[in-house]
């Protein structure tokens, strides 16, 4: 298999589970009372330029469903797009873990939510009002679900909507690193400029290997994330093992080093499929997939051949680059698809059945 | 620091972390679509003699809180000790994943509930009246949180009376390996003789690393606990290495050589401990804990000389081996405790003030 | 005031209140298990020709929340309209009672949902996939919340897309009297042809008082059901006062009777508004609810008048109608209206200023 | 059948069912905007000296649980006695409003849980650690489900040891009228001696119809608990009618008059039984409840007679008494037991075989 499905179908990268060996000698208190827990604490909040606290946490499933659960009472919305994961693909985490909180979808192209509908949705809302779920939060992905990023103009204008009617901010950060390399901002953009409370810090994806991170810029949500860490299981006894995970994750650039990988190769083989005829880019690339535009036929073609990707729509392909795509997977792709589009473009439309399921 | 605090503080066996690395080449599917799950599934379901579905988990907590989640409704009861670590140490975990769920406090002597005091708290609960909680399962902890083992005879007793009344067995197994040395019994015999619905599958205290799992023997189980982990964020995407971690813990029999080497550890200990004078056990040592009886001037001295332990009450101590715990480890505790207690002895009860906070 | 804001806020029908006070002699067994309970059953298993399960209730708010609760597991989708109660005015109610149930709001016109757009949802939906939520329900509002009613026909093709995916039908029958009334059908026919599984029976709205009901054509549902009313504190001790309202508003066709009225007094009213210079409806009137397009200052004028009614957008009224609105009343409107409509005809636009607030 | 099952099987005050038929004019404003519910506030917040926010309730069950929804976070634990309805009688309403709160058990005599044993709870709980149950509040009946009454002097012990550690106290009064009256004490002395946060005030019990209410003296437990009070559908759109029962309730003293009459006749029939042979008071009679010591063929001859009673064990019977409770029906209980009574002084114990299932 030549395979393009997903970023989490990637190897660990060598310098984390190296360090996760280098912690391990000697005895070390439990739940992250231990030095490399607190190592991170002291890492991020440099990073960040803001005091942060880490939680190392099992998935992005968990760390969205724990943040969005510290941002407001059961009976709140939380704003987000159509795209997003916590809507699409998490089984109903946020309702789950606050006990009944309300995903409220808002408007936006690109994969991204749009800062005016997001702030007629809020005025709509009614505020106060004992019948009406209350707005709580946004959530934004970044990079989002279809491969864009959000500009850091558009954070701060939807970070003032938030500010103006006090609502919070969470940033579904899967592919963090991938958005940051796009935008060659700082991390500490995302808080000083962006305004961002509670993220979901990605690492599974971009050479991370069992733990992603929540990270906490507000005060007041420490305390009660603390304790539904702990009773929704997601409080490691050993947790030096993911603390030391994730301190290799950013020490000395790596993952945005790994990440700048997938974004070029995504951006590479991106700019050669538009090239190719009857191809198109249906998402701008800013990150490390491509939403391509592409005959079902063409579809099969890639199948017949090995290569791996998730079908979107029986018109639309999806492709993950990886911190570790190789050149050659991504000439075999490159190679593949431009034979198979060739040959559409000999053959006249309707004239050869074409078969797809639907790939998710 | 000497380490008797606890047997999450020590390593990870090197047998584990090789298996993470050897499993870190190529691509593998998500979400446990990987041959390391499609394996772990056949060596677990070898290993117990029935079909097992094995799910790993980033805790004890989330093993225990999703396994009873599915046993009972919201309105259901759940049978455990006042010891068990669901009551205790999870901070409402239980209520948490089933919405509601109640934990009922069953009598019983060192750490274990009573077949008697559980029928008959079955019996007295008014099953059928829309206003009584209902009997859904008994959890048992298996070896105990005070360090002792149900027999085979008890376990078969508790597992008749639950089959008579229809409720099912969850067993609390964060030192499973431990409580099998002990009994010298397979891990079938829980299935077959026990008649074990649900299993919370540890390995953090016992060498591994960052994941313990949940075994399903009862098939019904199957489904909504794997709704239930996904929406809990328990289901890790990159799932191979997690898998892999399982694999290794339980080839070979890593996982009973790990916990014979910290059952003899303890039961030597307690051994020359109880020789001592003035020092008696308040339990009997059947796994790797010992519960000691002792002076609080003999505890105060114990930390003095930097030994780790926890303070269970003014006059007891609980000392935990893992399996790494070092000879020399042993004889430094061995050596500091029997000079405190010879120079108690020596001293008039009462002349000297003894301080002591509530360790935890 | 001249009272068209809601038909909450009508009088309790004199044979309802006479009702209660014939129950109020001797005493009777708790919680359901009096004699106009039991008779209560008997009667509505009559009137919908299936055997039916009533549980007297507070709300329809609770009746909602509780019946979508026992329809699908809390990682269940529930289709609706955007318009519906349950998702607009429930304060997140439908999550809360199930521990995280998800909404899914399908298209369609005239505030009723569109059955193709509802099969097309479902399809999507990745039934069986773990980060799925999955379509567990579709809920009906009938009469909706924009004063239509859905068809038998509209009825019976939602029920085979249902049938055919094997998810259940709830009906939100807050209005339901209304609806019966302008079907011309007898409450069978929602049984037999439309397939409801689950109904929310409203009657205060109607001139019942504090209660209005459940009730379970599904047996499957029914034991599910008792523990939640109980456990969510809907289930009264002195129950026979509530089943002896439920009791009163069905006998010889009160409630139908009640609802004829209502209906009546809101055509009359729509068909001489929508005869008006400037004015008409922006809704057909299917059952007791006028929705109105009219200028924001014809509003200005009807309040200034003492007309109660809610604005539903800057240039949209809705005016409900009661079983107990007086012909006076009526009267009353529709003087008002036609003279600040004539009013705004003689006078350009744009050349007075129009405030308006955003009522709910 | 000569009724003493229950408080709750008994027949609706009059003056309240007259209040209910004079709010039956016009129209009035939903959801508690109606003059009885301003109405209720004020005479509320005079009879309790103390602003109190008053919300009208279908249940005593949805009382607690949502009063106790608001005291602490789901993490929370609250202390109560084992004979706690919220424990024994409400199918785990406590964590499903609270989303997985958990009641602790604390001992004590008569029904009532004792303040050194809360306070021992209250400093073994681990305050502070994120794997355990933090102590949230402590939860009174007043009356006790034993019929006994805390006394003042008691319930400000309690509420010293409350807010020492920061907890807040909630009253079940689902006999508070009862209690009072022993007490001989005004309700204020329950808000400035007891320091009662928020209450579960009773009418059902004692010549109420269908509403008890939830009195809130703490000001920043309100808007939280009206959205609670939405959500889980327990805010009547038709409030008026709610309120206007309470205000009867209250009114010139009717509650307390009837809970007077109900204790006399407790009183009476408990010291007449009491001076029969073989039989004794299990409880102080101090509300209106009778707990006996009786001989379970004593207990066959009261239903051979058709008494109804509960039997609360083998040779206990509970006797309950009504604001209504007859004259008649008082002779009837103490002849029938007092033939059954002296028959079995006659018969040698043993002699006869008793049967007795187990009534609840």
């Amino acid at each position: 298999l030549i395979d393009f499905r997903s970023d989490n179908t990637g190897a660990v990268a060598p310098e984390i589970l190296a360090a996760v060996a280098e912690a391990n000698s000697g005895t070390a208190a439990g739940y992250g009372m231990d030095r490399w827990s607190a190592e991170l604490h002291h890492r991020f909040s440099d990073l960040f330029q803001a005091e942060a606290s880490v939680y190392p946490i099992a998935t992005g499933t968990a760390a969205n469903g724990l943040s969005l659960s510290v941002l407001g009472p059961p009976w709140g919305a939380v704003y987000c797009s159509c795209h997003a994961h916590i809507e699409t693909s998490e089984a109903n985490a946020a309702g789950f873990h606050s006990g009944g909180l309300k995903l409220s979808l808002v408007e936006g192209e690109f994969g991204k939510l749009s800062p005016l509908a997001l702030e007629s949705a809020i005025v709509e809302s009614g505020i106060g009002l004992r019948q009406r779920s209350q707005p709580a939060a946004v959530s934004l992905s970044q990079a989002s679900e279809l491969g864009t990023v959000y500009s850091l103009d558009e954070l701060s204008t939807i970070s003032a909507i938030a500010r103006r009617f006090g609502i919070r901010i969470h940033m579904d950060g899967a592919r963090l690193a991938n958005a940051l390399v796009h935008l060659g901002c700082t991390p500490a953009d995302l808080v000083n400029k962006a305004g961002v409370d509670i993220l979901s810090f990605g690492a599974a994806k971009n050479g991370g290997m069992l733990c992603d991170a929540i990270v906490v810029f507000d005060r007041s949500l420490v305390e009660p994330l603390e304790f539904r860490l702990r009773r929704s299981g997601h409080t490691w006894s050993k947790m030096r093992f993911a603390a030391a995970q994730l301190l290799a994750y950013v020490h000395d650039g790596l993952w945005l080093r790994n990440a700048a990988r997938a974004n070029t190769v995504a951006e590479e083989i991106g700019r050669q499929m538009a090239a190719m005829d009857g191809l198109s880019l249906a998402m701008p690339i800013e990150a490390n997939e491509i939403f391509l535009n592409v005959d079902g036929r063409v579809m099969d073609g890639l199948e017949r051949d090995g290569i791996g990707f998730f079908r979107r729509g029986p018109a639309t392909a999806r492709f993950v680059c990886r911190f570790d795509t190789t050149e050659s997977e991504a000439e075999a792709l490159l190679s593949s698809i431009r034979r198979h589009a060739a040959q559409i473009q000999a053959i006249p439309l309707g004239t050869e059945h074409s078969t797809h399921g639907s790939h998710r």
